[in-house]
C-alpha cells in the first residue's frame, strides 16, 4: 500500500462512523462557547454580562453546594492513613477508614479491587437497598462502577446482538439524559424514542409506549426498556401505579428493564414518593418479581453530590446467572472502578446512623441541602410561569427543569433538542443548582432578554 | 410476541457474542480459584501450603509496597481542603492541593472537569514529555483517563471502521497483554499477533511483522500497531534502533501506532535505556515525525504504583484534527476520569523539585521502589534459571518474568495462554512485585514442585 506525507492514516472518512453521529448534548457546543465567554470575560472583553452563570449541568460542587464532612474525612483518613491516629476525626469516620483499608489489599487504597468492587462496599450497598425497599437484595447482584454512565454502558452491550437479522431496539423517554441516545448511537443499536406527556407533567404513558414500540418493531427487535425515574431533564417523580403499569407492559414485550434511580434522594414536591422499580415489580409477585432488571444508584446526585468522585453501582436483579458471568469478565477487563469513588458510595449507602458521632452533623448537612433544592425548584417553576409564553411543569424531583418557550441565550443552559423533544416545541433544561442568589439573578437576566425578544418579533 | 415465566430475556444465546469471547487471563478461572483457596485457608481448611503468594497482577501496593508520601498529602489536602491550614503538611503539598483546587469549579474535587481531565494537569503532562523528550508537546493533544485502559479503548473504537469491506485488524504482540486481545474481541476488529523472539530476549523482529501483516491482508485491513515498550508480560526494553525499524515498518504500512509505555519508569537492566516512541519518531524527521501516535502512561505502574487510584494519560500526535473533536466528543459521554486519579497524576508528572520541601524525602522513596524492584528483578531471573528445564530472560524492565517451562501449580500466576505464546512451548507469568522474603518463599515453593513434577514424570 502506498503512502504520501499529506494523508493521515485516520480521517473523518475513515473513522468509526458511530462515533461521527454521536451527540452528547450536556457537553456540546453550547457548553464549549460558555467556557470561551468566560475565557474572553477573564480578558476584560466587554458583554452585556459580567458573567456566565452555568446551569447546563448537574454539578452540585461547582455552583456551591458543601460537600458532606463525614464522606471526606473518611476518604482522606483512607488516603493518609497516619490520620487515623489524629484525635481530630470522629471514631466513626475512622472506624469506617480502617474497615475499608482491612479490605483492600496491602491495606492501601492504591490496590486494585475486584473488578466489580470491594465485596464490603457491595455488602453495604445490598443492606442499603434492602433498607429502602423492604425486599431482599443479594450483593452478588451488585456490581460498583467510576460512574453510573459506566454501569448503563456495561450491561447496554451485554444485550447488543441481532435477533432474526435485526438490530435491538432501546426503548427511551424523549425527553432523555443524553447519555442513552450516545450509547445507543455509538453501539450502532436502535434507539426507539417514546414520548412523556408535557401536558400531564411529563407523565409516562402505556399508550404512547405500545405506539412507540409497534412502530419500532418494523425496523428493529425491541430489547429494552430505560426509565429515568425522578426524570431527568423533565424533573418528574413517577406514581407506583404508573410504575406498576409499566412493569406489565415490559413483561408483555419482553423487555429488559434499565431503571435510571441515580436522583432517589432528589424529591421534593409534596405528595410524591420515590418508589423502586424493583421493589414495585417484587410487591406485584410472580411473573413479575421474576423479571430482569438492572437498578442504578450514583454519588453524583442526591444530596452528596459528588461528581468528580465517580462512584456508582448497578444492581442487577434477576440476570441469568450465566449472563452475569459473562457481565463479571466484561468489567474485569477494566481492572476496578476508582477505590476513592468506591470509599464515597460505601459512605451514601451507609451514612453515619443514630448514636455515631457523626450522625448530627450528617443530618444536618443532608437536611439543608435537600431543603434548599426543594425551595430553589419551586422558585424555577414558579417564576418561569410567571414569564409571558413559557410554561414550566413543577419541578417534582431530580435537579432539573424543562420549560416549554420560544428562544434563549446569554445563560449557559441546554437546548431541549439534545435531549429530544416533541417536533414543534422548544424548551431548555436548566439545572435547579446555582445558590438561591444567583438563581435568581439568572431569572431575572432569562426574562429580560426573553420579554425583549417577545417584544421584537411579536 | 409471547413470553413464559421461566425464559429470560437475556440469555448466553442471545446475547452480545463478542463478550462471551473475550478473554481476560490476568482476572481468569485461576484468579478466582485463587480467593476461594485464601477463604479455605481462612477456614482453616487443610492445604500443603499456608497462604496464596498472588503474583499474578501488576498491583504494587496490595505486594507491600508504599505509596509515595508527597502523592497521598496532596490528595488528602485536596479531599479535606480544612487540612490546608495544619502545619502538618509541607508547602508544596499544601501549595499543589491549593493550585489544583482553583482549577477545580466551586473549589471541590467533586466537580465534573473537563471530559479530557483539568487543564492545569493536561499542560503538567505536556511539560513532562517535553522534559522527558526533549521535543516539544501540546498540552491540547493530552487526555486524562481513569486508567491507560480507558485510553487506549476509546482510541481504538475510532479506528474500528470497515475499510473496503474489510474488518480493521490490530496487530498486537504475543506474548501480549491480553488488554488488547480483550478489547478487540470485544470490538470485534481483527487480532494479528506477531510473535516477540524469546530467543534473542524478546525481541521485535521487522520480518515477523512483515510476515505477519502480509498474512492477515488476506482477512482484514491492518490498521494499528500496539508495541508495549517496557514489555508486559516479557520484560524487554526495546533499543533505540528497533523502535526505529518499528516506525519505518509502520510508516510503509500506513498504520497507527500504539505506544503502551506506561513502565517507562521500570528499566534496571544495565545498559538499557527508556526511548519513547514519539521522541524516536521526531529525531526521524519527516515523513516519520509526522506519523500519528498514541502513546499512554499510568499512575498505577512505576515507582508510584497507584493502580487503585485510575490515573492516566494518552498523547495524542498527529491526530487529524477532526478526528481530535470526534475523539473529545466520545469521551465526553463518560463525562470526567476521576478526580482523584487526574491528582495522583500530576503529582507523577510534576513530582517534588530540587529545594522544594517534599524534595528528599520523595527522592529517597523513589528511589527505594526502584532499586528494590531491580534487585527482585534480577533474583527472579537468576533463580529461574537455576531450576532444571526452565530459562528465563533477563528482566530488563516493567514487573514481569515470562519463563519457559513445562507446568506449574500452588502460587497465584498467570499462564502463558492468557498472553499468547508460540505453539508448544509453555509459560506462565509472575510479577516481580512481592517483597525479597515472600519472593524467595514463592520461587523455592515452586522449585520443589517443579522438581517433584520432573521426578515423577520425566
Amino acid at each position: 500500500m502506498s503512502s504520501s506525507n499529506n494523508s493521515k492514516v485516520l480521517t473523518l472518512e475513515n473513522m468509526n462512523s458511530a462515533v461521527i453521529k454521536l451527540e452528547y448534548a450536556v457537553r456540546g457546543p453550547l457548553v464549549i462557547r460558555a467556557g470561551e465567554i468566560q475565557k474572553e470575560l477573564q480578558q476584560k472583553i466587554s458583554k452585556p454580562f459580567k458573567d456566565v452563570i452555568k446551569a447546563n449541568i448537574g454539578d452540585c460542587h461547582a455552583m456551591g453546594q458543601k460537600p458532606i464532612t463525614f464522606l471526606r474525612q473518611v476518604l482522606a483518613l483512607a488516603t493518609l492513613p497516619e490520620l487515623l491516629d489524629s484525635p481530630d476525626y470522629p471514631e466513626d469516620a475512622k472506624s469506617r477508614a480502617r474497615i475499608l483499608l482491612e479490605n483492600c489489599l496491602g491495606y492501601s487504597i492504591g490496590s486494585y479491587t475486584e473488578s466489580v468492587g470491594l465485596e464490603i462496599i457491595r455488602k453495604h450497598a445490598a443492606e442499603y437497598i434492602e433498607k429502602r425497599d423492604g425486599i431482599p437484595s443479594n450483593y452478588e447482584d451488585i456490581l460498583l462502577f467510576p460512574g453510573a454512565s459506566s454501569g448503563i454502558k456495561n450491561i447496554l452491550k451485554l444485550l447488543n446482538a441481532k435477533i432474526d437479522g435485526k438490530s435491538p431496539g432501546v426503548m427511551i423517554p424523549i425527553p432523555q439524559y443524553p447519555l442513552y441516545s450516545a450509547s445507543v448511537t455509538e453501539f450502532n443499536m436502535v434507539q426507539i424514542g417514546y414520548y412523556l406527556n408535557e401536558s400531564r407533567n411529563w407523565s409516562l404513558e402505556i399508550e404512547e409506549l405500545e405506539r412507540a414500540i409497534n412502530e419500532a418493531k418494523k425496523t428493529c427487535f425491541p430489547r429494552i426498556l430505560v426509565i429515568i425515574n425522578p426524570g431527568n431533564p423533565t424533573g418528574q417523580v413517577l406514581t407506583k401505579e404508573n410504575i406498576e403499569e409499566v412493569i406489565k407492559f415490559a413483561y408483555r414485550e419482553k423487555l429488559f428493564l434499565f431503571a435510571d434511580e441515580v436522583y432517589q434522594d432528589n424529591v421534593y414536591a409534596e405528595g410524591c414518593k420515590f418508589f423502586s422499580f424493583k421493589k414495585v415489580m417484587f410487591e406485584m409477585g410472580p411473573p413479575y418479581s421474576q423479571m430482569e432488571l438492572a437498578s442504578f444508584m450514583s454519588c453524583s446526585k442526591g444530596y452528596m453530590g459528588e461528581c468528580g468522585l465517580r462512584g456508582a453501582y448497578a444492581e442487577v436483579v434477576n440476570m441469568d446467572p450465566k449472563v452475569k458471568t459473562m457481565l463479571f469478565k466484561l468489567v474485569s477487563a477494566s481492572l476496578c472502578p476508582s477505590v476513592h469513588g468506591q470509599i464515597a458510595l460505601d459512605c451514601v449507602v451507609k451514612p453515619p446512623m443514630p448514636g455515631e458521632e457523626s450522625y448530627d452533623l450528617f443530618i444536618k448537612e443532608k437536611t439543608a441541602v435537600l431543603s434548599s433544592l426543594a425551595e430553589r425548584a419551586k422558585m424555577v417553576a414558579d417564576t418561569l410561569n410567571n414569564i409571558p409564553s413559557i410554561t414550566c411543569n413543577p419541578v417534582q424531583g431530580a435537579m432539573y427543569a424543562f420549560p416549554k418557550l420560544l428562544e434563549n441565550t446569554g445563560i449557559c443552559i441546554v437546548p431541549g433538542a439534545g435531549f429530544g423533544q416533541e417536533p414543534g416545541t422548544y424548551h431548555f433544561r436548566t439545572t435547579i443548582l446555582p445558590q438561591m442568589t444567583r438563581l435568581k439573578e439568572m431569572l431575572t437576566r432569562f426574562e429580560q432578554f426573553h420579554l425583549k425578544f417577545l417584544h421584537e418579533y411579536q
